[in-house]
């Protein structure tokens, strides 16, 4: 098949011609299939149903004053230090930079930067320094941006690049005392599922931002995820910014939301001592204690690194599938045309899909239209706003294989079209 | 006995040569007993143990389609359904005006505040308003204060009478427009035990504040938590507020805390239409949604606010009898002297001790170094700063009754040593 571009009018007439009646008919079956959300399917969920066993009554019956005892009571506010152990390793740090806390780690970020806003980082509280900004690199997490932007804070975009972010934008936009920090998804990126290399996370940890309260979120989301046999390797950022004594810029992130269950996992972060007691004297006037049963009842599920890793195995054997399921077809259906490229990762739960420059939002449209509910064009972007109008954030995890593949072979039409309909329009 | 004020300086040497002896022989014991903390006691969590089974992988096994699978996957920002009800019902509200949430209710307090702060309750940003004000009725609830202070707010007492806050002092004090909101512990309050009357009810509904960005943290932590037969009744807040439309002055908060497990229950909140929209766009960007599977598990433990009801008489079995260990020995040992009167409360978590103005923190020291320790002198007033040194919080549901009785004559002996030390400085 040769590229779209060299097509002529008639020829893409032709084709927009066929396209048109496969589309009409799938629009006609009413179909209703999501690929908008990084959730795992019921077939996940259903692996991490032994977790609802984990802790039963019969744990305190032997043995009323059991050293578990406490974990029903209040207390221990930064968490049970099984859990901490477990997180401690799976970061790379030592368990007094860990603190383990309720289900989610958006949470934990939003707490964090909030607490920045209103008590600072280490120097001013960011509330009383003015128009301050954030770097977002782009294509990124929308939800991370809906948080620097509910506060006001200007979103600059920093280019993906296949190994991080573009390191030398990065070094001259961190010359302004404005920019207060950085989100980064290190490990197999959302959406483009780039692992940060060496020499990035170098780059990272030398950094000398004119901000000294600058400060990255280090959102390690998908830190043993992986998808296949020979998964990317990142470097733990602590050590490497020890080398720097810059411990201090970065505090990271991670949870069990897609290791056990989306809804009621346990999340962490790691911090350096300083910024760890701050965080801590923030805690102890906002809660008591997080829950400790649900993060015993995890403990007592995978009880160490090697038992999650293994479990990891469950998750991979149903996302891989999926995984090649959307990749085959958009190599079957869309290699050669010249008007599409995607992303195959190692790892995480995005494929991220650059379609015709000025076509996505059509796309995303087209989709709609025909009952495939894509995330929204431009949401990987700050501020909703993709420049190029081409980044689709694709989420195969939570379809079954048979639904991934119609709404699959949908999409690719849907591409097809908003690309001819551009096409069309410029002759 | 006659009162202590009566003896001669003889009289007073002899006694305290006498408890002088007493408290020796019970230092000696090398005690370590606490009443500082509104904690369970082992008895009490485990009549909540059950709360451990009511949910297991059976539940998901018959029907992978089960309406409740979906409480193991991310989504329902405001809760489950079935929670929602029974905490509308509890509170008095409809389910809409109802968000159920983690496990902290101090968290949702701590979160509202703090997005009052940062982006205003109804107004301006509190942070943008200059030096503001919160009324704290004391003796109150030290995490209350703790929030206030952490935020900088001016902290201004409020006398507690025995029908809630004197309302003629915060009719008064409402006057000035930066005065931002009052903490409220309506039902069996922290510590006086004290349930807010309904002339207090209907006084506090009907206030007009300067500030129309005034917000009541309307804590109803003791809901349902009676030691009596004939426990108080208090009136549903947002029924008296609609009298007056003034629904939007209160945030209303409790937990399972102290129903389940105080480490482990489910916190929710009560708000009008209006807060419930702003608090809800918050969280939106904070979280994905709370652990809703810890929510389902109360909803199959407890099922409605009956199975609530009666699971608290279980409660109420192992409390009362602390209660009224420590109330019958401060009747039998401190009763007469004059020199100290307590609270008998109908329910809650606490006994509230007035010692002779000025030797409250000369008790909690005697007691300290004997092995009992206290909440702190001061703790229940704005600053930790009693104004007259005379209040002391009791705490009698954690030690098992047999150490209760010890740590209280012990108490009581301190009691009566830091009257006479000061009886005898005077003469």
């Amino acid at each position: 098949m040769a590229e779209l571009r060299s097509y002529t009018k008639e020829e893409l007439l032709s084709l927009k011609q066929q396209l048109d009646k496969q589309y009409a008919s799938y629009k006609a079956q009413g179909l209703k299939l999501d690929m908008s959300r990084g959730k795992p399917g019921a077939d996940q969920l259903a692996v991490s149903n032994g977790l609802l066993d984990a802790i039963t009554s019969r744990d305190w019956e032997d043995d009323e004053s059991n050293h578990s005892l406490e974990y029903r009571n209040y207390g221990l506010l930064t968490g049970i230090i099984e859990c901490k152990r477990i997180f401690a390793k799976a970061l790379g740090v030592e368990v007094d930079n860990v603190i383990v806390c309720g289900n989610s780690s958006l949470n934990l970020m939003f707490d964090y930067i909030t607490q920045c806003m209103l008590t600072g980082s280490g120097g001013k509280p960011w509330k009383d320094q003015g128009h301050i900004k954030f770097l977002c690199p782009s294509p990124g997490y929308d939800r991370h941006f809906a948080i620097a932007e509910y506060y006001g804070m200007e979103l600059i975009p920093v280019e993906m690049t296949p190994w991080g972010p573009d390191m030398d934008a990065v070094e001259e936009l961190i010359k302004d005392p404005s920019v207060k920090g950085m989100f980064c998804v290190p490990k197999y990126s959302n959406p483009t599922g780039v692992t940060y290399s060496h020499k990035t996370v170098k780059r990272i940890a030398a950094m000398c931002p004119a901000a000294d309260d600058f400060r990255i979120i280090w959102d390690n989301a998908y830190i043993i995820h992986d998808l296949t046999d020979n998964g990317d390797e990142l470097d733990d950022i602590f050590d490497v910014l020890k080398k720097y004594g810059h411990e201090d810029m970065v505090i990271e992130f991670t949870s069990t939301s897609k290791i056990s269950f989306p809804g009621a996992g346990v999340a962490a972060l790691a911090a350096s001592d300083r910024n760890i007691e701050m965080i801590k004297s923030r805690m102890s006037v906002q809660t008591i204690g997080y829950d400790k049963l649900n993060q015993y009842r995890h403990v007592k599920f995978y009880r160490n690194v090697d038992g999650i890793k293994k479990h990891m195995k469950l998750h991979r054997k149903i996302l891989a599938p999926k995984f090649k399921c959307v990749v085959n077809q958009f190599e079957d259906k869309l290699s050669d045309l010249g008007i599409a490229s995607w992303t195959d990762p190692k790892g995480g739960y995005f494929i991220s899909l650059d379609v015709m420059p000025g076509t996505a939002k059509r796309v995303y449209q087209l989709c709609k239209e025909c009952g495939i509910t894509l995330t929204a064009a431009g949401a990987t972007f700050p501020y909703g706003i993709d420049p190029e109008d081409k980044n689709l954030r694709i989420a195969p995890s939570y379809p079954p294989v048979d639904e991934l593949m119609v709404a699959t072979r949908i999409l690719c039409i849907c591409v097809k079209l908003a690309a001819i309909e551009k096409l069309l329009a410029e002759k």
